[in-house]
């Protein structure tokens, strides 16, 4: 059985890619909600409504394990499918809270994200659970997505952006920087420059598929030998509810894996209503 | 009657406010469909499915004429609107590209727009049917909308995205340019100085309000008096389908009338299906 990954559009291929690597043996479904993008200027209410939406395809799709590869979805929408869901879950906002609290010093740790993530107040929240005393700045940053769209990864307009919203996080001492929304991985170099040398940064993609693989082992759910693959049965398959070709041209640039093809799917058509007993099987 | 206005958040407002300066008598319907904006990297069908959402809701609301105040929406929509909708619609690209042909001089027109409104090739056909002859260069910009919708209006780093989209449209020798996204008039200043100043600049905003006053005049359809506004019946009612309380506040920084409230709504429990008879009649 597969392992379901969803995410508002291309940035969750980040999280997959980690448990690519991470997690060899898996098969994979993955959903990007390409014709709802971005989620991260959206309410929570509206968020909460479009996972469920994408849970239940991915249910339907048989898989063991769901994980949120959305930093916005994550923080609006992850109690309710946690409790509703009948499979285990897992968001990326943990993960990465726990890594920060890990490896900071002094205790000051910035987030940047989506305004939604930001507005959240998830990653603080996480944090102050794990330790009480740290000090969390969090920059919304709503121009790198754009950016990293565009294609601009190396360009002295994104370091430019990226420079400016650093400015606050790094007046205020911090020693550590979750990269809160799955498209700032790729440009982590950039991000990197703009924070300086002494910043840890936290990629919460690589975490969350280290936390992914301990979970599965606890539950006796790892597949333990390479999936065995007929003709026409690949071992990643993706979902869109969009624009399928676009996606799969920037996903062939994220994952060197070959993404043969991605399949549209009307999202809309699945119910957003909380998951009913008889769902939950 | 209110003039029905939609787009799919909040550029259709530039719209809105040519049809509020140049028709002070009417009453208006605005719809900013901010839970599933952006419409410019989504595809045709979907869209369409969203822009009769919306006409559906419009025509709930007693409209007696329609304006597709996105240029995305007007570009795979209008045909379909056009053709099922019970009261008159116009959208904002016809209007555009007329304008485009009277100014130009060497028959050398440029576009910039989102992907999906280059994409469609809409201005291109318009200008041919008006202008065989001429050549129309197009330039999809997708920095552009984030920019603004940062509030970077005036600002070096939108200078230097506006002057690198531009640079091939000045190379072919364009002696005007059409803002084809209503976005864009909100930085009207940056664009003028990076086409410099022998380059015309359309508004589609401003002709589709003359253009849509002319029509309403030919079907005797104009309202030749302030409305009667009683207590809590105000001349502009804004709706939205996400975030209503964020396009209040932009739209206030666009309109100068003063946005009381926005109402937010469910837009997807309106049907996509074309318009049935019964509901034309």
């Amino acid at each position: 059985m597969p392992i379901g990954v969803f995410d508002s559009g291309i940035g969750g291929l980040t999280v997959a890619r980690e448990i690519m690597r991470q997690m060899p043996n898996e098969k994979i479904v993955y959903f990007g909600d390409t014709a709802r993008v971005p989620y991260g200027s959206k309410s929570r209410e509206t968020v909460a409504r479009y996972s469920r939406q994408i849970v239940r395809f991915l249910l339907e799709r048989k898989v063991k394990a769901i994980a949120i590869a959305c930093n916005t979805a994550s923080a609006y929408a992850l109690p309710e499918i946690e409790r509703e869901c009948p499979v285990p879950v897992i968001g990326v906002i943990r993960p990465g809270a726990r890594t920060a609290c890990e490896c900071t010093k002094n205790g000051r740790i910035g987030v940047i994200a989506t305004r939604a993530t930001v507005s959240s107040g998830s990653y603080t929240e996480f944090i102050h659970q794990i330790m009480p005393g740290a000090q969390v700045f969090a920059q919304a940053c709503p121009l790198l997505v754009p950016l990293v769209e565009e294609g601009l990864w190396e360009d002295p307009v994104t370091d430019e952006i990226t420079r400016r919203y650093l400015a606050s996080l790094l007046h205020h001492g911090i020693d550590t920087l979750i990269m809160g929304c799955t498209h700032y991985p790729l440009i982590r170099k950039t991000i990197g420059r703009a924070a300086g040398e002494t910043i840890s940064l936290i990629n919460p993609a690589y975490e969350t598929a280290m936390e992914l693989r301990s979970m599965l082992a606890d539950l006796n759910l790892l597949s333990d030998h390479r999936p065995a693959l007929g003709q026409g049965v690949p071992q990643y398959r993706f979902y869109v509810s969009d624009m399928a070709e676009q996606f799969q041209q920037f996903a062939n640039s994220i994952i060197k894996y070959g993404i043969l093809a991605s399949e549209k799917i009307d999202i809309h058509t699945y119910s957003s209503a909380p998951l009913s007993k008889e769902e939950k099987g």
